[in-house]
């Protein structure tokens, strides 16, 4: 039985629409643990979603995970409860949970939730989250179990979002920027396995190509290693190479959104 | 005896105020759960705040409610307790409320909350939410009954915000727009109901008029059932007829801000 | 054995890393509640924290008190658990704690936290909040004592913010600005007590320099006894002198940023 369910959605904070899930959690199962992973995904961005979701993933208790963002709510897609790692994701079956299913170590089984005994009545079209996951999710704290929910689906079928990749060459790796934090630091889709493989030490430094512009940084621990203003890259929380600026925003300086492209060699 | 307490306010989350709340209701209460229904509000801005709460209280647990926007701190208005369909709404008595208590089933009994044994002493005349309303949600959870809260008020008497209301024309409905959520989606009073007493079906095209400008746009079950970037017209979460722009801002596009005259028709 | 842990970042709420230090609690202590005080203080920005800190501990439980507000992650400085007033604070040796715990009545006990048994590994160089501070806190409620975190230090020996002061002159007192709220108030250093001293009652007149300038303005009780959008000074939730405008927003329309210089006296 499980006692912790956390929540994903583009929701925002500006309306009742989180604390309405929490309320719907709250009179099935009143005595979970409900924790907010974030509501603040980029409205219908699937994959900075999947990314906050995989990210964090490995931090939260095992419990019940309900992702929601859905550009196309109530479209053709179907909503999944998917077994992987001891963990039940909940969402719509559109990617975003791929990543953190296979940060959990991998679909182990899937259920389309279709049985609506279990829904909130009507259900709106446009607020799964409300109607659908977290009725869904409380109910699985209680004594329902994923094979409840609807007909099994294979893993093979769910629906993968692309993983950010890094690609190795002879003398550089490429990837690509995954994400952007608060702080304006650049997560790269680039490991800190990938610069090792390379043989870039701490303390090296690196060039840069962002596009067609090159620069040159040192690569760091972290980003408080170089003097306020300054650019470095360094390893993030998540074991991946990001760009930033001590005390500075490395996004506004660098102008890099999500999915540009990235060259990183050690320096000659 | 209560177990939720649920809280919606508009001081933020850029500051310590909310948690204030929390804390004080977590050293009365400690085993009660809270809920934030939302705390972004915008500043004093009594009619949002109150309809945020109406449309989220039908799925929260029975509890203690507590509303805090309020312009005029401290000046003639008073605080009250309001009982309500098995919850009890605690705030000030200036409309902030009143949506919500019509939609938990009208007040069957009001307090006036004067009774200084149950606040945090002194009473800072800014900050009722810390000093008045949360020890007094907390002591509701543990005990105390509304009654004991201080003068019983007739509800005939209590501060009623006017409703946002749709009239219904021969060929047509008029409302006036509500609410605006993340997204940009456009919340109007005119319900799903009006528009089904006017014969339209979704799948229906509308003619709308917003002032002088009139558009042309169809009606579907959700925003996601037209091609991204288009205009739509469909029922929101809690029944009301809502603008959209699938994958896109209506609120931007098309310049509507709350309060907003709008008038639909069956289009010829 | 403490049942309420409090976190104080500036993770903000766009990412999972607050979800992660939830986590991580959670999986350690799973009865424990857990208030979040703030998340959006500025990025890197010390005071800030320290200020927010400061003024809502006195309305939150005894228990752990996490600040994780650090522009030198990682650098010199040492992790510290601080006893004080029944409490433990846990954070960075930058000055975050020092107000807070000077409210809570200073320090009795310092231990450095250093033992990483008890710290999630690898430790990542950029997110103590999440490798050292959320476990570390978890643990202290469910048996561990701050001694064991590392060796003791001497509490002098901590580092200290310098307190916002005010300075009593003859027929005039000075300040600066300690913080501005979401509402635009800016509060200043400038007591009450402060102002009693100098004669003032509420209703007086006060005359008001920000740098060259001079205002008059009166002093209330709450801003909302002057017109909407008139400047007036009043008492805030802390006891501390604030600068608003009634429905307006006073930083704004006074440009004042956190450290301005200020000065009140009685007018003539």
């Amino acid at each position: 039985m499980t006692s912790v369910i956390t929540l994903l959605t583009d929701y925002g904070l500006e309306d009742g629409y989180v604390a309405a899930c929490h309320g719907v959690i709250a009179g099935i199962a009143p005595d979970v643990r409900v924790i907010d992973v974030c509501h603040a995904v980029p409205s219908g961005d699937v994959r900075r979603g999947a990314a906050i979701l995989a990210q964090t993933i490995p931090y939260l208790p095992k419990g019940v995970h309900v992702g929601a963002v859905d550009p196309g709510t109530s479209g053709a897609r179907r909503a999944v409860a998917i077994e992987a790692g001891g963990r039940v994701f909940i969402g719509p079956d559109n990617g975003l949970l791929s990543w953190a299913v296979h940060a959990a170590g991998g679909a182990e089984a899937a259920y389309e939730i279709s049985n609506e005994d279990y829904f909130l009545r009507p259900v709106s079209p446009t607020f799964h989250g409300r109607d659908v996951y977290a009725p869904v999710a409380g109910r699985l704290c209680v004594g329902l179990t994923p094979a409840d929910l609807g007909p099994e689906r294979p893993p093979s079928r769910l629906v993968s979002l692309p993983e950010p990749t890094s690609l190795m060459r002879e003398d550089a790796v490429e990837g690509e920027v995954v994400s952007v934090d608060r702080h304006g630091n650049t997560q790269t889709s680039i490991t800190a396995r990938d610069l090792e493989a390379l043989g870039v030490r701490f303390g090296d430094t690196l060039g840069v190509w962002l596009g067609r512009r090159q620069l040159s940084m040192p690569y760091r621990e972290t980003y408080a290693a170089v003097p306020p203003g300054e650019l470095v890259a360094f390893t993030d929380s998540v074991g991946l190479v990001a760009l930033a600026v001590n005390s500075g925003d490395a996004a506004q300086r660098l102008g890099l959104p999500p999915g540009a492209h990235i060259r990183i060699c050690p320096s000659r």
